[in-house]
This record gives C-alpha cells, structure tokens and sequence, in this order.
C-alpha cells in the first residue's frame, strides 16, 4: 500500500478503497431492452467508481413502481461490471403503489426536483415523507425554494434527507444553515459543477455560474459527498452516452490535488467514506482503486468513446488499477470482460465510522 | 353589555372590544401627500377596526428606509381615526439601513413574496432574519415553496413569524404541519378569501379556488387571524379605493355566523385576542364594537362610497356603534369628524391571555 505524504512531489501513486458514485445518471435506465445500464456499470468500475447509486430519473422515463423497477433489473440482470442500488422515484401519485416488498427492493426515495418543469405537490412529498420508512434514505435534487420546501418538511417529519448535485450560494448557504441547527441532511456536489461553468459553455445553462462555483469551493466543508450525476450528459448534448463523465471525474479531483485545491483525504471522505455512510452501503471487501498523480499527460485514454470536455486536455491524474473483489476489473485502459457488480439495493447496513482495513496487493493481471 | 347565547334566534345585538385589522393595505401610503392613509383609518373606525396594522408593501411604494418612513408618518400625523402601526418592508439590500432607531419605531418586518414577481434573495432573508430584533415578529405574504424558504429560515433562526393572506390548501398544510411540530408560526386569511372565489369573479386570480377557499374553511382552527389586507383593492380594480373591503368584513363575517359557519367568538378570537397577542398591541381601554345580527338587510349603508362585491346584496349583520376610548366614534353610519387614532408602533407589549374587562356603557351621542 503506498502512502507517501500527499504535499510531497514525490508523490506518484495512491490507492483509495473502492469508490462510490452518489448519482449515477443512466438514460435508458427504465426503458425495455436499453442497454445503457450494462454501459453505465463498465464505464463506472473503469473509474474507479465500485458501487453506483442510480438516479430512478431518467431521461423521459424513471423507476417509480413494481413495473419500471422490474424493467430496470432485467436490463442489468447478470451484466453489472460494478455494484449498483436502485432507488424508487417520488411522483404526484404513487405514495399508494410503494408496498412493503417494493420498497425492501430500493435503496432509497428519491423526490426530483421538478417532473417537466412541475414540482410535486406539497401535499403528495408530505404523504410521500410520512409513509417512507425512517430507515431508508430520502434524496433529491430540488433547487432554491423547491429546496427549502423539502428541507422544512424534512425538518418537520425529523427526517434525514440527501441533497444531491447542489449548484449555487443560495442553495448551499441553505444547507450551511440547516447543519448548524443540525438538521439531518448531507449533500453531495457533481464533479463537473467544480470545475465547469456557464462561462466556458456559454449554452450550458445548467452549469453553475463563476459565483456560484466559487461559493461550491469555499464551502467544501459542507459539502459531504462528490458525484458524477446528469451534468456531463447534458453537456455532450447529443454525444452523451451513459459512460459521459465517469472517465473525467478522478482524473480533474486528482488535478486539483496536485493543485493543492483538494487533499487526498477529501476524496476518500467524499467519494467512499461519506457515501458508505449515508446510504448505508455494505463494505466492500478487498476493493481498491489504485491512481498515478502528478504527472501531467493528456487526458483520452477511455474505455468509452464518447466527447469529453478534456479531450486532449492536460490532467495530472489518472486510474491506473481497479481491484474489485479480489480480481483486477480494470488495468491502464484495458477492463475485464467478466460483469461482477452485485445489486446492492436492499442490504441494510448500519456502519460505525469507517476504519482501514489492510489489504493484501493483488497481480497486475485482468480477472478474466 | 348584551350578551345572549349566539345561537339563540332571538340573538339581536353584541359587542366585541375593540378590532384589530392584522392587514390594512394602503395604496398610497409613502407617497408624498398622499391622503390614502387618512382614508383608510377613516373607512377602519366605521368598520369596527380600531387598530390598523399597516403593510408597509404599497401600491409600487414602500416602507424601506428611514425617508419612506417619515412620508408615510408625514402622511397622516395628527388624523389618523384608529390606532394604527406602522412596519419596514424587507429589500434585497436595506439590512445595512435598518439602525436601531429606525427598529424601534417600527411594529414588524415585513417580507413581501416577492418584489416585481422576484423573490428577495434568501442571504438578504438571512441576514434580515439574523439582525432583526427577537422581541418584534416578522411578518410575510409569502406562498408555495417561498412560504417554505421562510418557514425553514424562521425554524433556523428559531424566530416566531407571522404569516398573512395564506390563500391555498398547500400554504395552509405547509402551515399546518408547522404548528404540528411546535414551530413558532401563525397566520391570517383576508376576510375575502372566505367569501369570494375566481369562480364568481373569474379575471380575479387573486382570489383562492373553490377547493382552496373550502380548504380554508376546513382548516379553520389552524387560521390565527382574519383581515381585510389587499383583496378587496385589488378586486374592486379602477375603483379601489383606501376603504376597500373594510366595511364589508363584519357584515360578512356576522352572516356566517347566522348561517352556522362561524360563531361570534371565532370571531372576536381572530379579530382582537389573537391579533393583540401576535403583535404584542396595548390593550385599548374602554373600545368596543357594537354589532346588531340576525336581520337580513341590504349591504349599503357605507362611509366610503367605493365599489362592493355587495352592492345590493343581503346580509345579516351591521355594525352599530363604535366606542373608541370612551367617546362614540361612528354610529348607525356616521362618523365622528374627530381624529382620535394614536401611533402604536413602537409600544412594546407583553402579553398575558387576554381577560374581559367590564365597561361601562356610553351614550348614544357621536364624539365631537
Ligand atoms: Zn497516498
Ligand atoms: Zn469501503
Ligand atoms: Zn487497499
Ligand atoms: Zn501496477
Ligand atoms: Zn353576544
Ligand atoms: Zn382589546
Ligand atoms: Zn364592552
Ligand atoms: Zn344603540
């Protein structure tokens, strides 16, 4: 296990467990015979990314009852490269169809923040937070009001609640506030939101401005958790794929560390530790993510194929290994062919805080 | 005093202390000259309403800053006809302008909805809600999602907050739910929203619903206050006047009571108990409401000759006498030409439940 100190220029190799990615965004997820899920899951574990917490929103389409979530596990059925939970998504009017089984199979709720530019009915997120048992985690991606809606009804039920993909001062401020009067709630920001902006991709209106960025950095410290999420589909607009922005994400948090923006333990924190801690997630025996930092190279490298915003761009981080119970899944761009992803979505664990476990270095060779 | 069982048939006559009206819009209320806010405390006396708390949010202006505040005092300075307080109006960027004694002379913080359709900015909201003194309420006409944001704010700051004109089912669960858990918030509905609906007047969308006015009625031991706020303005368009809506409230709200909807302490409950409790009013001595119920006449009889919603109709209750510190201030349509109103925004007062003081009885000879 190399772990010479981070400041040092030295520095060249670190093995951090097997990562979490908060939101997963997968655009078929919940169409019949959609292949995006497999795609999702093998672009995930050549990221470093072991384990996966689906977005149940999609693109035009969500895993809101017994059969959007059955169409969802058919299409993964056998073929997942990394573990992966599912979540059920809040609507109007499926508080009624969320039995005690359905709800056993999902790792979460998830009330998204609009439903075509609607919100929810007050009415139906309150029923919704009423009947979701206290156990599971409740997340959502609301924005400004919607936001503060959702924290004051979870605030009122004494509710925990996950904020995914905050974006801006505002929101973030909210969050600030809601920890000080320790509230329940943790919050995860996109990768792409901290160092992309509407500035550089004038169209990209759901990119958060400078300001907004800047308030992201200043206020590290609240946020709990990195994601991948929806933003670097949408800004391949018409080259996303389900692999867009997977590639990206540990090689610009590695770029930041050699910066000296970010610390090697604030990725731990946030791409493992505080994940396996919110949603709950077992721990994954013998699973290391092993990276090269501080040498400048073009990013492209990339097992999927799809536009990146670091096309040839330089990057001083990049993924050299990823060990997956036990076998090398991944190894300098080359992926096992054998899918070894487990559904994780109903185990239920209750961790302590986490603590290191010593690990035996496995062979430089692809489990195949 | 009369005082016969409510429900007797034979019920003619009853007296309320004096009334508070928790809302009183005033178009032109910090205009230079503006003779609006004598107006309205004229219309206010002969509808019962011996306080006035005024909204400092006017017809495009507003109290904002220690100039605005001196108009509107230049305004009605020795002729006012009922007690009245006067507030600040929260701006995205006047915290810095409130010093103490601009505080001190004020009754309440008023936080508009929104200011030309945009919500005031949630760090102003903090920082209003962080410097504003504990001692004095705030009060806000937010709705939806803004109503939450500042739900959650009060929660945060741990601060009481007043919320007026709830109109929807979502406000008044969101409100509801609040007071479930012991957050310090209380509300008032506009007299109107009980009684007139977009059904009947379908260009006023500023009026509830059917459903949503059901609502209302339905959750009534949830609303802390009645007023007569902007509605009436609003509703009556080019004819709107400072007097709009005042003295159809009592006649509305005595109707109700004949037709089983309300009983006449439901009444004296939202319309002085609560109201002096909330905004912590000096007990008015010797002030009282002399009402006749029970027999149907038509709706005209008016100091103020604006347009009404009752024009011509039928209506069981009138307003008799209005006995404001000892002296006959309006009877059987008349108006003493006395200005006897008092500035009672800066008295701070504390409170204990409010008990009923015996009076005696005044002459039937207007104040002159
Ligand atoms: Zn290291
Ligand atoms: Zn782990
Ligand atoms: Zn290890
Ligand atoms: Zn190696
Ligand atoms: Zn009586
Ligand atoms: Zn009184
Ligand atoms: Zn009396
Ligand atoms: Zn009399």
């Amino acid at each position: 296990e190399v772990s010479t100190i981070d400041s040092k220029s030295s520095h060249r190799t670190h093995t951090f467990p097997g990562l979490v990615n908060v939101a997963a965004f997968i655009p078929g997820l919940a169409l019949p015979n959609s292949k995006d899920f497999i795609e999702a899951t093998r672009a995930s574990i050549g990221a470093g990314f072991t384990t996966s917490i689906v977005i149940p929103q999609a693109q035009d389409n969500a895993i809101v009852d017994r059969a959007t979530l059955e169409v969802a596990k058919a299409n993964i059925q056998g073929s997942a490269y990394c573990n992966f939970a599912l979540s059920l998504s809040a609507t109007a009017d499926n508080v009624q169809l969320f039995d005690e089984e359905l709800i056993a199979e999902a790792r979460a709720l998830f009330i998204p923040f609009r439903i075509a530019n609607k919100p929810i009915p007050l009415s139906a997120v309150a029923a919704h937070f009423s009947s979701w048992p206290a156990e599971k985690p409740i997340i959502t991606d609301a924005k400004g009001s919607d936001l503060a809606s959702l924290l004051l009804l979870a605030s009122l039920h004494n509710r925990t609640i996950h904020v995914t993909d905050v974006q801006n001062a505002d929101d973030i401020l909210l969050i600030s506030l809601s920890k000080a009067k320790s509230l329940k709630v943790t919050c995860d920001v996109s990768v792409y939101s901290l160092f992309f902006t509407q500035e550089q991709f004038p169209s990209a209106t759901f990119l958060p401005s400078p300001e907004d960025q800047n308030a992201l950095w200043t206020k590290l410290k609240m946020i709990d958790a990195f994601s991948v999420g929806s933003l670097p589909f949408k800004l391949a607009s018409e080259n996303g794929s389900p692999a867009s922005g997977m590639e990206e994400a540990l090689p610009l948090l590695l770029t930041a560390v050699i910066e000296g923006r970010l610390s090697l333990q604030d990725i731990t924190i946030r791409l493992h530790d505080n994940p396996v801690q919110i949603f709950g997630l077992p721990e994954q025996a013998q699973t290391h993510v092993e990276v090269t930092l501080g040498r400048k190279a073009r990013f492209g490298l990339r097992v999927s194929s799809c536009w990146s915003p670091l096309e040839q761009a330089l990057v001083s981080g990049t993924i050299h290994r990823v060990i997956f119970h036990g076998q090398t899944s991944f190894l300098d761009g080359s992926l096992s062919p054998v899918p070894m992803g487990k559904d994780v979505s109903s185990a239920t664990i209750s961790h302590v805080p986490a603590v290191a476990v010593p690990t035996s270095a496995p062979s430089d060779n692809l489990a195949s």
